[in-house]
């Protein structure tokens, strides 16, 4: 989930005012002025969309593609509670303290998708004095780009069944058809659906969520629009029943989806509420999908400011991984620094508290829990980077606990800072600024950030050395039906692909019940998903929601609009 | 659907040019400056979206409700054959014709689905020289506004499914949930599924199109967002075992539903050809819903013109009949003058000219079609309106029976007059324009303009009423599921709403092969179903597709982007 509560009970304050509240209290800047003053775009360089949200134009986006770029940051964390642990919030405070020490810098973030909003956790943009604005725009329908991917997604699946009910001339398995739909809302009623028995080419199939759409990582990972309708082609969406592929070019799809992409491929700048610039743009989940934010919004921010700080979803062992081993790999741009958010209730909560207890201080469950920050920085250490490690200040923390991580991270030499930007935005993380500049100014400790395995590495082996070496695995263990995949990937060509591994953020192994300290398990992967428009193999290991369902109480039912139409409920 | 190709062949010219290449070669201009120029608005009054459109602030629309009002014009047609015979290029040309006489005018159109586009029919935004620009933005996603209706459509489908799996405490009859789905797409395969068995609330529902939501209907019958919230909080969505029926508001969905389409309840600015205002906003299809666009736009171009033209969806009997039946009984707004397009390859067509003969002269054909303007011109005065008949130009026109269709309005004493607009834009539209010019002088030919039959009329007296005024009908006949539906939504108080006939536009009956001219026929009426939001009950009327499949090649296999990014394939 994108979304990260920065720890919603905030740092000394008596009772906070609500995210939207905060956000209202702000008057923002007109984005044309902004951007000229900071980014020194005009609007020919721009499309604005109402007073406050621009898209970066397709023009523009060429022409900074030959800039010198800026160094590159990337805010991960420790494993999350299911409150999060704030890594939104940090990268907003970060580039807030940044630019007050004087560095031109920016964000760039994921979109929220809507099921969330809807759904258990309300608003995605950051929060206390740390967010992005106008919530409201980014929550809702954010420039279209969701919708345009649902809508690029479905239109193949249409074209798909269409297909067959005129003759199948590509001489597609129908009961092979691996293309499913998309809805981006939280639905479980859609999650199997059986299709229009006697009324068309009706089959079993079912609905995931618009963020884990092959279309949405190739929207976050295409670096311009003729890359983007290449890698739509490239899609595999059946299989024939000679066990040859069926893909989106051999159906003359790629095409039609590209023109609905279009606009989306551009990303959206948006300020923080401290008037800093910010693209949002794509929102693949973290755990079913790649999870970061655009590469076109990464390059165009390395080419726009002097440092760039973006969020890999969930903890590093997951969204730094991916980040590196997928998004680097792929575009060759890797990150300059790392940092990793952690708050001492997500420590207690990995030594043992319960998530009712977790917000008390407990030194013994706290030092049990140090152990999974150790892993965290170990992964970072794997890829060559020597992480900054940010406590995400609380109200609950106690200065006896502070001290104790601070010894843990002195122990481990690694660079550690509280960081107070929910409560205070900007001021309250000049201290990790510092230390990001510092490190950034150290440069590399090694000879340099790489992949974690090589190109051309065989899945199995890939899967095997991700969860050997990050996930402290003994090994994997590929259940039938996977074997009998990989069997069939590799035999068409697709063995050596990176893998993107999909499974619970709250362990290091398939399980979340397993918790933040695991070690020595086996890592069951049950099915390999081919991914070849966007250039990876999917392995889902264990449960994994590709459609959420809807809570006992969603947040949609508190929504509404007031008498002077103003939005109400999104928190 | 909402396309009229406006008679693709064009009037006395060679090979004409593409649609959108005509519009290519057009330079724009800017919205800000076209809306201060010509309409008065500032920057402040429009959201815009990108360089050539804008929405009206919600802000305006409040303020606009105050100005004194311009004159009503709407564009109705013969009934049509399955290409089109050109109301959206009448109202465009008509429009354009009547800025170049000096009377500041606007249009207002519907907004294109994405259904037909990437189907049968490619772009929808008029043709020729009479097209609204820019094309590609409104045939695709266009602002957002047809997203927004299907996510708060579908939001509330899972609320409901939500609402069931955790217990169903409003006492749903799981059997009888009348609240399906929607996307905008062509997809026959989703006509009707089954949900998730033994995966949450499951059961047998479907989808379909998004221009046949209700949600869309009150979009364009909303007054504003507090009529529309309160609209939204009135449908129905399902029924209980005691027969008492179930609405959004009793699942507390409307709150977020109308969070969702606040935006989309603004109108959207663009421009002509020839650079004059345009709205449009809002796109229920005309045979399965109620066929106009948005409320919200109508009365703001009665605000900001002196007069406004738009369209209602088909024949007169459909469109004419649900604009003042429906539309104007509801808000007070009545058409001041009517055009009725038709084509000579209409009028063969409907004489017995079969599809591929109907564009060749045919004088005995042509006598027997004239019938059909007869009776539409009749439909017209049936509401107190005196129409102005506009023969749409096209290359395969004969003098000869230009002049019998002449004679013929000459004989029902009807202003007629031919109308080039498509060939020649507004030029070619001034002789339209100075007939309704001249017909919105003379004003109202009786007492005044009024619906076909009375508020509070049973619903069974209503289509009886329209059936035999309008179509020509010796009597109706419910099926026995639509009366035992008429028991009930009349022992629910709904039995007197105005009703919305889904029918199909190539006849008066409810068969096309009828042909149109059919007379003494029976409406046979299938279903009914309550649309309490909307504020009428759609009675469904022989083979009605909700949800359109694709055709063979469909438009979709085409489209693509060129090297620059441009659009291709987008007819």
């Amino acid at each position: 989930m994108p979304k990260t509560s920065g720890g919603g009970e905030g740092a000394g304050t008596g009772t906070p005012l609500p995210d939207i509240e905060i956000a209202r209290r702000v008057r923002l800047e007109p984005i044309l002025p902004l951007a000229k003053a900071r980014l020194g775009l005009t609007p020919e360089h721009l499309v604005p969309f109402g007073q406050h949200r621009a898209k970066l134009s397709l023009e523009l986006l060429d022409e900074l593609k030959a800039r010198p770029r800026g160094r590159l940051v990337v805010v991960s964390a420790i494993t999350p509670t299911p409150v999060g642990e704030g890594k939104t919030t940090a990268c907003v405070g970060l580039v807030d303290a940044l630019n007050r020490l004087g560095v031109p810098s920016l964000a760039c973030l994921r979109e929220p998708s809507q099921g969330p909003v809807f759904g258990m956790k309300g608003g995605a943009a950051g929060g206390g004095r740390a967010q992005v604005v106008p919530m409201e725009a980014i929550n809702l329908h954010f420039n279209g780009d969701f919708h345009a991917v649902t809508a690029a997604h479905n239109l193949l699946a249409a074209l798909i069944d269409n297909h067959l009910y005129w003759g199948n001339a590509l001489g597609i398995d129908p009961e092979r058809v691996v293309w499913r739909r998309v809805v981006d809302l939280n639905d479980r009623s859609l999650r199997r659906v059986t299709t229009g028995p006697g009324n068309g080419a009706g089959h079993a199939t079912g609905f995931d969520i618009t963020a884990a759409s092959e279309v949405m990582a190739i929207l976050c990972l295409a670096e311009d629009l003729a890359d983007l309708q290449r890698r739509l082609g490239r899609m595999v969406v059946a299989w024939r029943a000679d066990d040859t592929p069926v893909t989106a070019a051999d159906l003359q799809a790629a095409g039609a989806m590209a023109v609905l992409l279009r606009d989306a491929l551009a990303p959206n700048l948006v300020q923080t509420l401290e008037h800093n610039p910010v693209l949002i743009h794509g929102g693949p989940f973290a755990n079913i999908a790649h999870g970061c934010s655009s590469l076109m919004a990464t390059r165009a921010a390395l080419a726009l400011g002097e440092v760039v700080v973006t969020e890999a979803g969930f903890g590093a062992d997951q969204g730094l991984e991916k980040f590196i081993d997928i998004k680097s790999r792929q575009s060759g741009i890797y990150p300059d620094a790392v940092v990793i958010v952690c708050t001492l209730r997500a420590l207690r909560f990995h030594g043992g508290a319960s998530r009712e207890a977790m917000n008390t201080p407990d030194r013994v469950a706290l030092e049990r829990g140090l152990g999974n920050l150790v892993r965290q920085v170990e992964v970072a250490r794997a890829f060559g980077l020597e992480p900054v490690v940010a406590l995400n200040a609380l109200a609950s923390d106690s200065a006896n606990e502070c001290a104790r991580l601070a010894d843990c991270c002195r122990g481990l030499g690694v660079s550690m800072t509280v960081s107070d930007h929910w409560a205070r935005g900007g001021e309250g993380a000049r201290p990790l600024a510092r230390r990001v500049l510092e490190r950034l100014d150290a440069g590399p400790v090694r000879p340099g950030v790489a992949p974690l395995y090589p190109d051309d590495l065989p899945v199995e082996q890939a899967l095997r050395t991700i969860a050997t070496r990050l996930y402290g695995a003994r090994d994997i263990e590929l259940a039938p039906l996977a074997q009998a995949q990989l069997e069939r990937l590799t035999h068409q060509g697709f063995g050596t692909l990176p893998v993107c591994i999909a499974r619970t953020q709250f362990s290091f192994s398939d399980d979340p019940a397993d918790g933040g300290l695991v070690t020595g398990h086996l890592l069951r992967v049950d099915e390999l998903k081919l991914s070849a428009g966007a250039g990876f193999v999917v392995a889902i290991c264990g449960r994994v929601m590709t459609l959420p369902g809807l809570p006992r109480e969603p947040a949609a039912l508190a929504m509404g609009l007031d008498a002077d139409g103003n939005v109400i409920g999104l928190a």
